[in-house]
Formats: structure tokens, sequence, C-alpha cells
């Protein structure tokens, strides 16, 4: 049996469910429960907004799940991603303080599942949605932040958007280049290279072109998707054509999100010099880090953890998340996913940059609190707070 | 303030979710995040039963409530059901060790409601429903028993017949009565009168009379559902007609889970000798114990903490689900139910049996341990695995 499997026996589950009053006093017994929880239960009949000082749902997320695009591994079900959604919950306890509760649903039909979550959100202060297929995950998004008045935040677009920014921000800085000339390469045009394209482009990026297996996404062109459609119109200002072996000649940067080992170093070479590598396919990068500098990369970052640079969801969600219930928020903005990019990045100190440092480690207890501070601030002005 | 909003404030939920992997070690969390928790996700792909053993399936619970029928409050609406949900998880948790998590739905529709449940079942062990108004509980648990193959609860019902059955068991041998001529009359006849009467019918209970608001149940007439116009078929063998006071007279037992005050010492007076009163309407009973006592009743139950012989669901729904659980049952059946109760009176001994001491307290630990070893094995019975 493999250590994995081991650990999981072990473990029977990476979460679990605590009591936080002593009910097993006969005093607080009649208070926890009947006849004195009436009154909270009254309390917030008449405001609503109150279950969140009397009740657990200020600190509460469900992490939701269809079981459709599960790490690598594509559609394994609901129930098989179960272990990955406990995963997420212990990591947005750990690094945020936050109580995530797995929800796998056993339904691939957008509206149903948007209903289902929607019907569920007054349990809960926001919904992370988690390893749902492309161009679903578009989708329920969509439908539940209409449907829902909580934050809801699909990490494999927003989560991984903002920690690639926060690479991106100190290898610009790192290689002397400005986000407003920089030329980028996003390979993978899903959930992940859509909303990294999204992201840049708010921040200020301006020359991005996208490729997924079939090559160029091209204006005019109609992909099945409007997120893709309206991506199309903006990017590939050169206006070319071809596959990626096309596409990367002269591109500053590389971003993939794709598929392990399809950048070559024959690729790197035409890149413009000192191009900055962001392999991010997991857990087998689109290429080598040693291969990369090797073909010239100035810097390198993967989604692993076994180089320099991991572009790792951790460091976004849990601080995010913190940020957004701390303010209350309604929604995750872009803004406020923009500053979390800034505040990871920001906790790199000049003096500490370097090609192998361009980003702080997946552990590195800065981050949740860094971020959920500029989520928080962020929030607040957003929501007209400030 | 009040010392329960005041109490409530500083608890911010009666639950929270920890962590029970060392996940801030980084050789941990490759095991339990990415990449190590494919295998798991692969193991459960193969075979779903095995999320049992790799995530926390085995030991959660979902408490569900649309927030139509809390404690005696009525439809205040999904939020502010929340603090009762979280006291039952508290509940679950320090009675049966079960992880509980609460479910709010925004919604009134059976079938919707029964839907939502039945596409996460795959994320829970067992489903407890709760504080559901009637018709509806009935029409829920029964669509969720038809759509999902784990155990499903509805405490309103199931929970106080369990007890309540428990309770009568000790209070007929008290009384020396015999459960096949004993004549019961049941004021209410909603959720919780109805299960009542099915289970002490399937206990083996021969002379049982139904009333509520408007009179005594009586066969021939539609009560518009399906659950009482059963009852009604089987129930008031006499034929007799009126209210309350019309179908007391000469009853045994009386079991009341409906209004305060309804029952008068008169009443009471107009019973066969020694009578059993279980006055179990909540905050406030259908006759004070004092007086019932000295209209002459033999022994006397009541559904609070303040009078001797509580009957408190507490006693049940932890070690019912503690035990299903551990058992792996596919469901909760009467005969589990029935082991319950019997378990429940077995923890009270025959020299310590007495008027004011027919049912152990609800916070006597011995009492979920009893219900769930038994309730393990009426489940390894019914489901023929001894």
């Amino acid at each position: 049996m493999s250590k994995a499997i081991e650990m999981h026996e072990d473990w029977r589950g990476k979460i679990e469910t605590v009591v936080r009053a002593d009910i097993l006093d006969p005093e607080v017994f009649k208070v926890a429960y009947t006849p004195g929880v009436a009154e909270p239960c009254l309390e917030i009949q008449r405001d609503i907004e109150r279950g969140y000082d009397l009740t657990r749902r200020w600190n509460t997320v469900a992490v939701v799940t269809d079981g459709t695009a599960v790490l690598g591994l594509g559609d394994i079900g609901p129930e098989a991603a179960m272990p990955v959604m406990e995963g997420k919950c212990a990591l947005f306890k750990a690094f945020g303080g936050v109580d995530a509760i797995p929800l796998c649903v056993r339904s691939k039909d957008s509206e149903e599942i948007a209903r289902t979550i929607a019907l569920l959100a007054g349990s809960f202060g926001g919904i992370n949605l988690e390893d749902i297929a492309a161009p679903r995950c578009f989708e329920i998004e969509a439908r539940l932040k209409e449907l829902c008045d909580i934050p809801i935040f699909h990490d494999d677009q927003h989560g991984t958007a903002v920690v690639t920014l926060a690479g991106l921000i100190n290898a610009l800085k790192l290689t002397g280049r400005d986000k407003k000339t920089a030329k980028i390469l996003i390979s993978g045009a899903g959930a992940a290279g859509c909303a990294i394209a999204e992201l840049l482009f708010m921040d200020g990026f301006e020359n991005i072109t996208m490729t997924n297996s079939r090559g160029i996404i091209t204006r005019g062109k109609d992909y099945g998707s409007e997120q893709l459609n309206n991506l199309a119109a903006k990017t590939n200002l050169a206006n070319i054509s071809g596959g990626l072996a096309e596409g990367i000649v002269g591109m500053d940067i590389f971003i993939g999100v794709s598929a392990p080992g399809i950048l070559t170093p024959e690729m790197v070479a035409n890149m413009a010099k000192n191009p900055i590598i962001f392999a991010c396919a997991n857990p087998v990068p689109e290429i080598d880090p040693a291969a990369a500098i090797a073909a010239g990369a100035a810097v390198v970052a993967t989604g692993g953890p076994n180089f320099p640079n991991q572009i790792n969801n951790v460091a976004a969600f849990p601080g995010i998340f913190r940020g957004a219930l701390d303010a209350r928020a309604k929604d995750i903005t872009r803004e406020m996913n923009i500053a979390a990019a800034y505040a990871i990045a920001g906790l790199v100190a000049n003096d500490e940059l370097n090609a192998e440092y361009i980003i702080p480690s997946a552990l590195d207890m800065r981050v949740p609190k860094a971020v959920a501070e500029a989520v928080y601030d962020a929030a607040r002005i957003d929501f007209g707070v400030k």
C-alpha cells in the first residue's frame, strides 16, 4: 500500500467538526439548545444579518465540486474528489482560519449545480468552487453570483490568476520589463488560462496571446464560450496564426497552464532575450526548469514544490476569503484579487528578489495575513465602506 | 441583552471545523494535498465505498432544515433556524462523536429540498432532517429514502418516537400494564404524533386513539396525508367521536405532542386509575406535572428539563447515528429505532425505577453508548450481516 493511501487511512478524514460550547454542562445545554436557543433564532428572524454574529456563518465557506476536473485526473466523480476537497478545507483552516465544508455534487448540469448551492447559501459566508470543468465552471460561477449575496470564488480560475500575477509582478521587476509592453503568451485557454488573461488585462498588461491544443486563439473564430470569444477579440494583437511554436517567437513571457513537456528548449531560444517562463502544468511542467534555464530563461516558476518559485494557490484563497469574510464583502471583485496579488509579491523584498525567489513559499505564514489585510481593505473600498 | 444572546455572541458559532492532518509540515502537505492526494482520489474512483476509509464520510451527517417548524416557533426561515441546527450538530458530536454539518435550505418545495440534499448525499454518511413542517417532512423523508443509499432520519418524528417508547416501556412496568391491552391517547397528529403511533404499533401496542386540534382522528375521513389516513384506519378502535375531553375517558396513557395546557385535571380524573401522562409540549407542557399528580396520575413525563422524566431526543439521535454509521447501514429501520428505545429503557434498573425516574437523564453518557451498540446490532441483523 502506498504512503498516501496509508496516511489517508490513518487520518480517516483530514478535517472534523468540533464543539465550541460546553454543551455537557446542563446550564449551557439549556442555552445552546432548547429552550434558550429560541432567542438567537428570533433575533435572526428579525434581522438575517445577525446570523453572522450568533452562528458560525461569519466564518464558514462551502468548498463545492462536481468532480469533473480534479487535479490533472479529469472527471473522476464527486465522491472521488473528496480527498482534494478535504485537503482544501484543511488549508482554508490552517492558513486562513476559515471553517470550510466540502460539498461534492452529483450533477453535471450547470443550472442544477448552481441552484443546489444557491438554496444552501444562507448556511455559509462564502462559496469556493473547485475542480469543475470548463465551460461549466464559468456558467456556475456567473449564475451563483446572480443568485447569491455572498462571495463566490472559483479557485482554479481566480486563485491561479492571483498567484500568477504575483509571480509576474516580481519577474517583471527582476528582468526590467514593463507590463504595458511585455509580450505574453498563455498556453492553455481553459478556466485558469482565461482567468489569468482577464486579470492581467485588468491590471494593465496589454499584449497577450493565447494558445490551446488546437493553436493560437484568433479573433473572429467561435470558441463556443463567451469568455474565450471575448478574449479572442482582444488578444493576439499581431494576428498571427499557427501553434505554440509560431506563437512563442519573440515573446517575453510564457505562462503555461496546459500540458506536460509541450515547451521545447528550441521554443525558449526563439523567445525574446532573458525570457520569463511560468511552466505550471501539474505535476509535470511544460518544460523542465533546468532545460529552460539552459535555453536562456532568466527566471522559471512551476506549479510544483520540487523547484524554486512555486505558483501555488495556497498563497491566495485562504487570505482572500479571510479578508472577504472579515469585511463581510458581498462579492470577491477583480480589485480584491489584484490587491491580493500585490500583497503576495510585496513580501519579497527588493534585496531578496532573485531568479530563484520571486514568490514566497506556499507555507510562508506571512502570506495569508498580508493577503487578508489587502483584500479586506480593497473590499471596504469596493463596497463603499471607506 | 439576554443571557442567551450574549452567550451566542461569545461563541460566534457552537461548532467549528478543525484540521486532523499536520498540513503545515511540507512533507504532509504533499500527501494531504497535491500531488499525493491523487492516489486516494483514484482509489475512490475505482471503489466509491473506499471513501468511507479515506475521507471523513464515514463519520459525517448533514443536519438539514427548511426552517419551517423550528422548536415551537414555527416558520422562522432557514437562516433563523441555524442556532438550533448548530446546537444539534454540537450534540451530535458531544454525545455521539458524529461530525455534523448544518444545512439550511431556502425552499419550501418538498421535491426541490429532497433533490438538493440527494445531489449532495455522496458527501455524507447520513442525513438528519430537522424542524421541517408536516406533511412536507414525510414527503421529503420518503423521497430521500428513494433517492439515497445512506441513512435518512427525521428526528422530530423518529427521535421523539424512540424516546417516548423508551419512557413508556418503563412506565408500563411501573404501573403493571401490558402493551397489548393498554389504552393510549396521543394528542397531536403531526410529525411526532404520527411517528409515535407508528412505532408503538410496530412494537406491539394495539389500542391507540389520536386527536388533533379538530378532534378525534376517525376512520374513513380524509386528512390530506397518506400517513394520517393510514393511522385513522387502525386507531380509535372504539370509534368514538368528539374532542380530547371525549377521547381521554378511560384511557391508561396520555401522550401529548400538541399544545400547552390543553389537558385539564378533570380529564386526568376521567382516565383509568393511575394513568400515565407524557405531557411533552415544549416549553410549556399540556398539563403541569403537579396538577396531573394531584388529579391522580401515577407517573408524569414532560419535554423539558425542569421536571423529572424528560423526554429528550438527545437520548436517541446521537447514539442512533453512531450505531448506524459504525454498521455502515444503508437505512435506519423501525427495528433499529425499537432497539434504541429498549436500550434507553434498559438503563433504568428495576430497583431504581420509580415515578420520578423512568428514563435516564439527557446528559447521562451511558445512553448514547447503549443506544449505539443496540442500533449497531440491529442494523447488522437488518442488513443480513449477522
